[in-house]
């Protein structure tokens, strides 16, 4: 095949990928460990099977396929996550996995064909939970594999319905029993996401680096009481002081504003949930992004002292529990020039960026040398149905995974 | 039996009635048509069956126990409801009934004894879902006996996970036939569930109004986005403008301080509740009382014009709809002389007061003349586990039932 029948295969497997667990507006539902997220594995090993590859799970559910191109030699991984958030977009994570096998299967041809002397061999991965809506925290898969949480851990994980990780996946015959692979190097595309590429036309984003990420979980208690009734000044309102902290919370970005701070409350669960009973007890999340340490460290402590505020307002006791953090940290710079090169040798204007939110790779660069790229996504929209990637975008992309996967199999980084 | 040995039996079944559903606290929680609801209906109706009242359920499952006195005369009819909210207080709803089934015994034992001549029957009733936690709105079953709701509206209702009012009931066989019910006069005692009574002193409420109540259902609607790289100002984020109606529907409560009114939001059901994803959709309940009707009309308009305000600032869709209201407006004046001179009878002391929370009564007043009576309860706790109302209050409440229905059943009001 050449280089086009092989982007033709691409976008038709793409396309039926997106068939799966689809939404009425052309957006995908396939949490983690969920039927439609099976049935995408299901899919993703037939069709690296049936293409040569050795398809294996290992004890966190990141599904493996392994191609050997140079026996005993490391491996390059290329990959990303099917898994999605509800009513989400169809290429956050998904275009990754599609473009990393076309990409190894082409380099792998290519290789079989003379056409390269590999030096490494190639697996694609599908990351477990990248997503973490239904299992917090997100990046579950790669977090394990590159030990940066213990599979005890994630195991306990329980969904809202009381589901644990190993639960869920020992159920849908998700574990597998690959131990270890030797990582030469890592290489991921993914949609940006965000609007500079966008704004700036650039066709491919080389990502240099992270924002930092700080990760709270916030209870609220007060005490139940009659809605009616119980007088405006006896009332210890756990909702009211939630509300108070969201407000807070989006107040806070307006003070950052460059290098700017995201900040976000996203989920809310309440007790007792009932029209007539003041909430005695709400929990919420709350997350802090900036590309500056001092940023976050400073919106961390004024987060800290108004929740002391407005426990102290409302007789309320409120706990923050940082769960989750990343620094503001670097992808692997050796390899930025090599995604610039190859980039322009397909005549594709690029340009350096940082990646706000966080991808399997974000654990992957602290164990092996690393790409990251971008390409661009339609208003930044993401999380949405309405995510959108042109063709011509998803094409470009796939061409410099390609190009990439060359260099790293060939270069035997290690 | 004498007056005390009436006394003694009620505080004993009093106790009983408060291990079924027990929480650790030493509170209940037996929310409408749940297995602890059924529970308690099945003790109640071996009670009444075993003192020789006829026990039937009405098609939205309110129960009744049947006493003749004077055959074909119509019914005074007492009782409340015992179904709870979610780690509530023994003594909201479940007071009521215990007194008025024994009371109604120990007026019916008079009667039989040749101590007065009963000119009207006597009948008990357990009204359903007078909570509306599980199943709203709330005094659901009096609602529907008195025709305010239709028993097709109140059968469709669902709870949060689907299960119809109807569905509820007929698992249970908590639907029964009992179509008709003559009325001459309607009963209830309460705890107080505001601090009126215990800062007075007085121990017998004699309530001669409601606040007036406007309840309504809120539904947010924005959009999802990435909560880490969408930009702050592309954000349009349902939970923010839910947590602004928050703050806001709190700050006016200051704003009307005589008399007072009380707002409230107790409820929040946010979609899709991901810790990576913007919320998109909202929903939660707003509470408006006061004594005063152009108070709570001038308070909605202030929160209509506040949603706009807040939807046109975040980009959001607020739909505001009023699901439930009563005018503030009176008890049965006639009757008020009577509660007050069997108080005085019985040598204790009493004041007139409001309700402000809603009550089975409030229905029953606009149907037929309607005593309603309120014992303290302490600090003003309720819908609470630590809700609690003396033992002395106890039976002074109970005493002070037991004289307005001899009153009621000789009198033959109707």
């Amino acid at each position: 095949m050449n280089g086009d029948s092989y982007g033709d295969e691409f976008l038709k497997d793409f396309a039926h990928l997106s068939t799966i667990g689809a939404t009425r507006r052309g957006g995908v539902d396939r949490e983690a460990a969920t039927l439609p997220d099976a049935m995408q594995r299901a899919w993703l090993g037939g069709w690296l099977a049936s293409r040569g590859f050795r398809v294996m799970y290992d004890a966190i559910g990141n599904q493996f396929g392994l191609l050997e191109l140079a026996p005993g030699a490391p491996y390059v991984l290329t990959g990303s996550h099917l898994d999605s958030q509800p009513t989400a977009g169809r290429f956050d994570g998904a275009y990754g996995v599609a473009v990393s096998a076309s990409a190894a299967r082409e380099v792998a041809d290519a290789a079989e064909l003379g056409d390269l002397t590999p030096r490494c061999n190639i697996a694609v991965v599908n990351w477990f939970n990248e997503e973490g809506s239904r299992f917090a925290p997100s990046m579950m898969g790669s977090s394990v594999f590159t030990g940066k949480m213990s599979l005890a851990d994630a195991y306990a994980t329980t969904d809202r319905a009381g589901i644990s990780v190993e639960g869920a996946l020992s159920g849908l015959g998700m574990i597998g029993e690959m131990v270890d692979l030797d990582v030469a190097s890592y290489a991921e595309i993914h949609i940006e996401q965000g609007r500079e590429l966008e704004r700036s036309g650039a066709q491919i984003g080389v990502v240099t680096g992270t924002w930092g990420a700080r990760k709270f979980r916030v209870r609220i208690a007060g005490e139940q009481s009659h809605t009616g009734s119980t007088l405006m000044a006896d009332r210890k309102d756990a909702l009211l002081g939630a509300a108070e902290l969201i407000v807070f919370a989006r107040q806070l970005a307006d003070r950052f504003p460059t290098p700017p701070l995201h900040t976000a409350v996203s989920t809310m669960d309440v007790y007792p949930n009932s029209p007539v009973v003041v909430v005695s007890s709400a929990e919420l999340n709350l997350d802090l992004r900036c590309s500056d340490p001092q940023t976050l460290t400073e919106a961390e402590a004024l987060v800290r002292s108004e929740a002391e505020r407005i426990a102290t307002s409302h007789g309320l006791t409120i706990e923050i529990e940082r769960t989750h953090a990343w620094e503001s940290n670097d992808y692997t710079e050796a390899l930025f020039a090599l995604s610039e090169s190859v980039s322009e040798n397909l005549g594709l204007s690029h340009q350096r960026i940082l990646t706000v939110a966080g991808h399997d790779s974000t654990n992957m660069k602290d164990v092996a040398p690393t790409v990251m790229l971008f390409v661009p996504s339609r208003e930044g929209i993401s999380h949405n149905e309405l995510e959108e990637t042109s063709e011509p975008d998803m094409l470009a992309g796939r061409a410099v995974v390609v190009a990439v996967l060359r260099e790293l199999v060939t270069a035997g980084l290690a």
